[in-house]
């Protein structure tokens, strides 16, 4: 093995660059060229690189994003797509080559390595934390940081009014963000992809909140789901149940930047290490993750398989919420 | 003059506990007893009152909203309203107060002024920063740095991706927090209530930016204007006209929140020693703001007229965007 | 069981008030009454106590430090001491006792619970992370993340000059949040308690690393050890071997405050609810911690093994300094 | 006017970054040519320049530091040191110079406009705040607010414990950020160069408020003066006096970096515009500064003339002490 290359794909997560920065950290240790790929998948089909040394990855590690960019790469999915990915990946005379991103991309990769035989190793990156064989995901602590910075100061300006506020934080098919920040801030409700969402039913828990302990105010955290902006819709639901004005915060992309946590940063560092060191023991296909607090491997194919909130932090929301 | 009271009303800005901490001590050092007024003219209509000391303020400067609580009161507006506030008023013993909220608090203030003689000086708090007679109002600059905050974490995703980013800031009637958030971020693009708002010139000048200088994202500062929520619509319209993906962050009450920056505190310290001061001086029925760097009166029934944005600063806009 | 006391000992640890209202929450919801034993052992010797509800600890979940404050007390270390202070939880009637600290708390809780037979029930908070039977303790992310803060400060402005700094983080006799936010960091260089500190053997890594890669500027994270301040004086003896111009930095207890991390709040919160329930469940002279991601329970008495830094985070720290 | 040159002396501070970057944006609007200079007037003696177009300064605006480093050159004290950086300007054939400084790199320019003819204009850049002609520095709000968060995270711990806290900020002949981040922090006391300071008289005071108001712990704001980790001596000092527990935080190089407020962005961004607009109105030997809100320019001689702390600031500190 002498050259290896480096892409980052789907969503950009906070912590990223600490990854990348750390691929070719070890890549050079082993004496290993290494190659950025730009623009994911994309960008692997066009053939777009760039050499990674020292250089290209100083003063990167704070940097919300990816340096390399990402997209989605819908001809990536077609065979075709992928004839011309591998392609690129003989042209650039790589032998390998660490994905990192949601498990989108490491499904993509799985076929990749499948249909041509190419050297792949994933590293799980997602804010929504939605991918299975890892505990965490790169970024997935820098957003939910970002999530409970925004309920903090909700919080202030909640006590000053009476008032319900939603705060919508992302989680297309999971509620990992919504559920850890919630409990963080003191939440008084969750609206989650796992359960089903009434209106009623979270009009009648906060009007029994009010009138129990003589509240006046409450927040309610809302995972996007499939439709960034639903919480106005919400919103409008819940005042015509409970008769409280309400206001709304669109957290979007702000939970994509900003600077990693100690937490990303260090889970991209020891993730990127262990890709390589991977690629270098030869392992092929899998995905390099953290469970229990150790590095894990999980076939690709397998990193989409449902991944469930803990059902320990499920218990303990209702008993915390503010 | 022995007793006088503190009110707070209308939306709340970082730095109004500053000032009303700034009011109390000043008041305790010239032997004046303080009363809060809580929820603004809707609780002083309702007498609800709450001694405030020394202890009572402690450990208050750095939290955002407002420890008295804040409201917008219709009643107020009528003369039965007023009347049942003066006579509160007159309950209470206070020979003066302070209001401290925007241009609204400000021309109910000034009717209870002059309809019944009452002592009140006001200070400005708006993260709008619309009020007339002050150069800055309380809050402004702690939420423009919350917008600014917002637009860097953007700036980090952006990169990563080609696409439009749609920042929605507050602002009703003016455009004070886009512009300087605007102009402090890089944004490429400013829609304000000033502006009559034209899809397709924000398209066409999008594009030409994309055309000459190879960029690939751009960030637009939206002031929400009557409709939060509307960057949606907003971003549908252009959409259609250039054909980019698009992204839109609401920031909303989080502008609200969070610990004032050194400016809204100092500044709120300022002013409320200045409104003690103006009422032991016999002043009534004014604001005291800062203009140019100085303290400055003006009749509380004139700080509604229109405030224009700093020409200076909308000239170079254009100029230094991203 | 009808009633259990709650303390905070030792140093503060962002992170603290979110257990103490999980032990508040929990007790409530199994019908148990709760007591605040304000400022640890020394008030319980005094018997100062203070009655928790759910208004107590209202709004206090983002807030660094403790609300039941803290102190060290060398009385307790005496059977004297220990003697009152079972009295004191005696006229409190308390059938247990939640025990918020480090190991030095722990040791001392021991003794309580085998003098006494009081059921006491131990949470790990420690920002040096220095307790032995959990992986991590309450307030170290925080803590690590302040560094953190601190060294992506020191970093824009290192690069606009020629210069070495020394950021002096806190870690009395471990070297967590000195390798942790270093890594995430890209220190250049560690000085902890672990490994003995050579001024020549640094400089001469230093002076390798500017002529290798032509760095002119490196950051090197010093734990405070036994000595606050000592950065001075290291600062000193390494400019003296390497003729470069140096710059310190001593956050202290700048460590301790702000708001915590949604990594603290959560562990605080689920630590919490285990120590309630570990009491309930008849538990008695345990920690209860968290070990690769499940709560697990360690003999109070055992808390003051030494506790190892991660072998694999040692292993790639040169490899990933800037 | 065809080509002008730009260069960053002295001390760094947040915003210079902003302020390059007008100065280049508005130099191309006027179809300048613009040269960046490396390491302020070191690198200026020795030619190193590089050129500044869009591209350059795209996404530095939210940088801490400056991108065209900064130093202290004795070398141009000397006149032989201003014939060299004489020669260089004439060879990069700059018709003008934009110098972003403190009162120390203003006097060289002084020097360097009246021996050579050459036309420069100042911009003041100072965390220390300490620029005769303007009422704010860039980077002075910055810092500011860096401080401010310092105190307000001890405040965290401070009331955790019975103790004295030191919180040691920039300020080598001025109290600027002590006076200003001490009110909006609340500090108790204030040691800063413009006062003579007794430990008996600081000790009595903090006595009395222990006394009176049933403190139990005090934050002291320490101007670094001439001799950076000076409080570890005034901790002892007052301590020997007071017999309290002390800590210390020294914050030094922290107050340089971190993303620019919004006050030292536009600031930044004002005063870059008016520099080049000046030198293109065939000003020369002065420095453009803000004053009441107004652009004024400043002899570069007379910048380093006394400036006084707000006389009202300082009348209002110890109201408003917490």
């Amino acid at each position: 093995m002498k050259r290896i290359g480096v892409l980052t794909s789907g969503g950009d997560a906070p912590g990223m660059n600490a990854c990348i920065r750390a691929v070719v950290r070890t890549a050079l240790a082993n004496e290993l060229e290494v190659v950025g790929i730009r623009r994911g998948y994309a960008g692997l089909i066009r053939g777009e690189t760039v050499p990674l040394d020292r250089r290209a990855i100083r003063n990167t590690i704070h940097i919300g994003g990816t340096i390399l960019e990402t997209s989605r790469s819908p001809e990536f999915r077609t065979p075709e797509g992928r004839t011309r990915a591998a392609a690129s990946i003989e042209e650039a005379g790589l032998d390998g080559v660490v994905l990192i991103g949601g498990d989108g991309t490491f499904q993509g990769g799985s076929l990749l390595a499948e249909e041509w035989g190419i050297p792949v190793v994933g590293v799980p990156a997602s804010i929504d934390n939605d991918v299975y064989g890892t505990d965490y995901c790169i970024g997935f602590d820098t957003a939910a940081n970002c999530a409970l910075n925004a309920i903090d100061r909700i919080r202030d300006t909640a006590r000053s009014h009476d008032r319900l506020f939603f705060v919508e934080v992302m989680g297309r098919e999971s509620g990992f963000l919504a559920l850890e920040s919630g409990i963080a801030g003191g939440a008084e409700e969750l609206i989650i992809p796992e359960e089903s969402f009434s209106p009623a039913d979270v009009s009648a828990r906060l009007r029994e909140g009010f009138r129990r302990f003589g509240k006046k105010s409450a927040i309610v955290v809302v995972a996007e789901g499939e439709m960034p902006g639903r919480s106005f819709e919400i919103a409008h639901e819940i005042r015509e149940h409970l008769g409280y004005e309400s206001r709304v915060v669109v957290l979007g992309h702000l939970q994509r930047g900003g600077p990693p946590t100690v937490r990303d940063r260090v889970l991209g560092s020891m993730l990127g290490v262990a890709a390589v060191t991977a690629l270098l023991d030869g392992r092929n296909g899998c995905m390099a993750g953290e469970v229990k607090g150790e590095i894990a491997y999980t076939p690709l194919g397998e990193t989409g398989r449902v991944k469930s909130l803990d059902p320990d932090l499920m218990r303990i929301f209702p008993l915390l919420s503010e």
